[in-house]
């Protein structure tokens, strides 16, 4: 189908074609993207952006040998094409057959497993330095987006690279944009290296003690061709800053480019979208919390790190925010400390992220926010098994991680109004650091119940029983309902807790329904190891109970298929009851 | 005793105050911080270089309404002596009723608890937004020293504080030392701006969009409130960088910078310390591993990110290990990627950090590490109790955070000769990423036992008994001995295993003990929820067997006094022998 991305088995094979069929080959390579992102979606203007960059690497360069490092390598398809994974994109019953981000598994030229961002400049520094110490020479590249250079790894490896001493290139991937706009003062350093063509003085890179080269056009593949080959020759690490067009070659994704950053299938012509996406959904939720809570409270403000997304917040609403509304850039660990002192100068405010980034910032969770005690909240979003499902961005680590620092409220409500009954009761209360895990999967709604506040740490008995007692935290209070019907059918009446607190133990209740319970059964979603099952599990062991916990096995599952992972990890009512009876 | 420092009992009485009779004051303040430090030990380089600064900061701006926020806070001693806290320093009674850190219930001029480092820019980043949120004008001022500049919350503090728009003044106070030697680029920037006395062209904080003004003497009184009157008038965010003396007015000190960092009790005239610490101990033992190591194997490098101490590698030792022994300075995250990826490249990294700073790297641990399965190891130094006692530097966190990442193999070695063969092991296998919890405490030494290798998962059964099985991990292994002759005394003969892996679960051994054991203890040198002994009392819940944990309650204790800490957690064998009969 394709005249010279066809023929391509391995990176040898470009290093033959001219110039122009070079440039026939970027076509091909960008019509077999579209092919995929139309039919599967995903990672659009980063990969349509880094095309005639990855070509020009694979000429200049000899991958495996020479090793590339991609950041977030979410811009790696241009890669995979030339490395031996044209199926991947062509072939839509092979679509599965390859990851959205780099990975070992797939191919030799795949150095790092790697999803989350900031991490490149470390992770070549490390194989560079593992190179001077064997004493070999291959060449080592990075290759990171100008809005990952926000995050402190990033910076903290620019910072190191000098120390090398050896050689290294960095290519800085300049679009000008991150997921949305950039944050911060090295953009508007960049913007003017961008205007003088990377002639003027003030020169972060410079500062850091690096090599600078700028190409002004990185979607040409000759001058990216040429530029690769002089930095090639340098004897210490450089810099190589090349601007690019984010969804390059396609007028949608070039004109909207905070919307194609990541895309659903949509259709070539029109650049729809095939499904919409306007049904309610917990994010929808914690929107709607925040739009209104910030009318009407002028000390609140949303606070987000790059990823104004985890809460629905798009160019508008952020405009309408105004003051209220703080992306920091890509930089969860500032974000913490950030938030913690607004919640300590007055302020009101409610940090949101993905469940797999609040991983970036544990030590500022724990020491600048729950140390100070400082009365803030932190949303989760996606932080459950039905959110992301690469190994990457898994969303259920988030209760072994947290569960351990002191001082820390963190809650897991179950339901619409539960998680708003949160969002309220924290944003309202001036003694705790609060963190909440947003349920996953479609919306619950109970009306019925008044989900009232959290003043004290009581679990909630929603039906009383007696034998079996059920905690089914957050997202798998569902399961715990439908756990309690089942058991009903088969002639037991147990006890239905919804526990509330993700790393709280209400003692009062384990011992009144240890009285007439033998056998207790804890369901959450999360990694069993260090969760909240355990926790209760081990409280009760003391006095001879048997506890049954449900949750996941601690591994990096990836793009799992979720009915099949319940089932691995029999959480389902059906296969619980057959556990305990 | 003296006649400025006694009269002042806020930061008021000093604007009265002369400039001549402030260097006065500030020669008094620098006898009050010796005799502190000679009697009681602490950070010395720190608090003697930055004496002046803080008085000009006091006489120039309106604390507690204008805030300080001090880096780490090491350097908070002068601070404190301004802020009704002399006591502290002349009265060896009062010594313990202050901290070594800045602590908000000490004093309202402490606005947060901060020991960790780089978080100074990101906290006064909220308290400015917070400030401009509610429309009020105090002034905002972080104190931040050259070395911690390195660390990545501190850069993306960097990055963002332009973002602000409003006044904010970032002192950078520049003594040309981190603990050890700066590593990375900014610091030549540093040595190029104080060279050309702030006027060279490349300058990284005008690249991160931040004003700029350069003093030259930065222990000058006179030109630090000059400065500071000056950029007080600033609307924007702006860089003070000033250029100090580590250690100053104490020549031994200004000598020996490194040494002088953090110094225990000594004598005021020779300089020498009055308790020579020149024991074997568990940093000694890894430290002679690795020098052994360097030695015979080429592939094997030491990494740590601003601490070398942590391995005990002194100049001489880093000078002799030469291209292996990497220090990355202060930067956590980097430090980890980095290490993941000298292992994938060939090399035999072992990284080595203080328990409390492994929390600055969780994401790295997991993603760049694990997810990756890089045979690497990560050493966790005063990984115990018996390490650091300062709220903000408590060495029992590391169970719980490490225990839920997949693929780790995290080993609690109890004694010398396990702790060797854990490095050994691990520095020799290429499958997994070992993370190793060094014990704490006088160093326990068993020459009997054998060891051995760590390629399976199982527990060591160390002696046989039956009815109660004792699980005593790590450091509290010899409190599990203890229990085990306590228990005989009471005519109970106990099962006592060393269960060697923090994080496994070895079922087999514990399904075998379940045939003839109804009660089960585990004892653990960490707090107790998400940590081992809930995992294994979770695991025989299932089957009725009733476990006690043993362990530390999630708590930020501060300055805690040891033997009672243990007690109020009933880590004793007699407690624990009454609490299980």
């Amino acid at each position: 189908m394709y005249k010279y991305l066809n023929s391509i088995s391995s990176p040898t094979d470009i290093k033959k074609l001219s110039t122009e069929e070079l440039n026939i080959l970027a076509s091909e390579m960008r019509d077999a993207i579209l092919n995929r992102l139309a039919k599967k979606g995903g990672h659009f203007g980063p990969n349509l952006g880094i095309v005639e960059c990855t070509i020009a690497m694979h000429y200049v360069f000899n991958s495996p040998v020479d090793k590339f490092v991609f950041d977030v390598s979410h811009q790696s398809y241009p890669h995979k094409l030339l490395t031996g994974r044209v199926f991947g994109f062509t072939d839509e019953n092979r679509f599965d057959e390859i990851s959205g981000f780099t990975n070992p598994g797939e191919s030799e030229h795949d150095i790092f497993n790697v999803g989350h961002t900031s991490t490149s400049i470390s992770l070549a520094c490390g194989l560079c330095k593992s190179r001077d110490l064997r004493g070999t020479n291959e060449n080592i590249i990075a290759l990171i987006g100008d809005g990952s250079l926000s995050g402190g790894q990033a910076l903290e490896g620019l910072n190191f690279a000098c120390e090398l001493d050896s050689p290294f290139i960095i290519i800085v991937n300049d679009n000008d944009m991150s997921i949305a706009e950039n944050h911060g003062g090295i953009y508007s350093n960049l913007k003017a290296l961008r205007e003088s063509g990377g002639k003027c003085e003030r020169n972060i890179f410079k500062s850091f003690g690096l090599g600078y080269k700028y190409v002004e056009n990185g979607n040409d593949i000759e001058s990216m061709i040429c530029a690769l080959k002089e930095v090639k020759e340098y004897k210490k690490p450089v810099v190589l800053h090349i601007k690019t067009t984010k969804g390059k070659g396609y007028e949608n994704a070039e004109l909207e480019k905070e919307k194609y950053h990541f895309f659903g299938p949509f259709d070539r012509k029109t650049g729809e979208p095939l499904y919409k996406n306007g049904k309610e959904s917990y994010i929808s939720i914690a929107r709607d919390f925040a739009i209104n809570k910030i009318k009407n409270d002028k000390d609140f403000c949303v606070v987000c790190a790059g990823a104004p997304s985890a809460i629905g917040f798009d160019k508008e609403l952020r405009d309408m925010a105004g003051a209220q509304f703080i992306d920091v850039g890509i930089a969860e660990e500032h974000a913490v400390g950030f938030t913690s002192a607004l919640a300590r100068g007055g302020a009101n405010p409610l940090f949101v992220t993905y469940s797999s980034f609040i991983q970036r910032c544990y030590d500022q969770m724990s020491q600048d926010l729950c140390l100070n005690n400082s009365p803030a909240t932190i949303l989760l979003s996606n932080a459950s098994v039905y959110g992301m499902r690469d190994k990457t961005h898994l969303g259920f680590f988030d209760i072994p991680l947290l569960s351990s620092i002191p001082n820390l409220i963190y809650l897991a409500p179950c339901c619409k109004q539960e998680l708003i009954c949160a969002l309220e009761w924290s944003c309202k209360q001036k003694e705790h650091s609060v963190a909440i895990k947003s349920p996953g999967g479609a919306v619950v709604s109970d009306e019925e119940n008044n989900y009232g506040d959290f003043d004290t740490l009581r679990y909630k008995i929603t039906k009383k029983g007696q034998g079996v007692a059920i905690l089914a935290l957050g997202t798998f209070y569902k399961i715990g309902l439908e756990l309690h019907s089942e058991l009903l059918e088969r002639g037991i009446c147990a006890t239905l807790v919804n526990p509330r607190f993700a790393n709280g133990l209400d003692t009062q209740t384990l011992d009144e329904l240890s009285q007439n319970h033998s056998t207790f059964v804890t369901i959450e979603d999360g990694v069993l190891d260090g969760g909240f099952g355990q926790r209760v599990g081990a409280y009760l062991a003391k006095g001879g109970k048997k506890t049954y916990n449900y949750g996941f096995k601690r591994e990096f599952v990836d793009r799992y298929n979720l009915p099949e992972l319940l089932e691995l990890n029999h959480i389902s009512a059906k296969q619980i009851a057959n556990d305990i009876l």
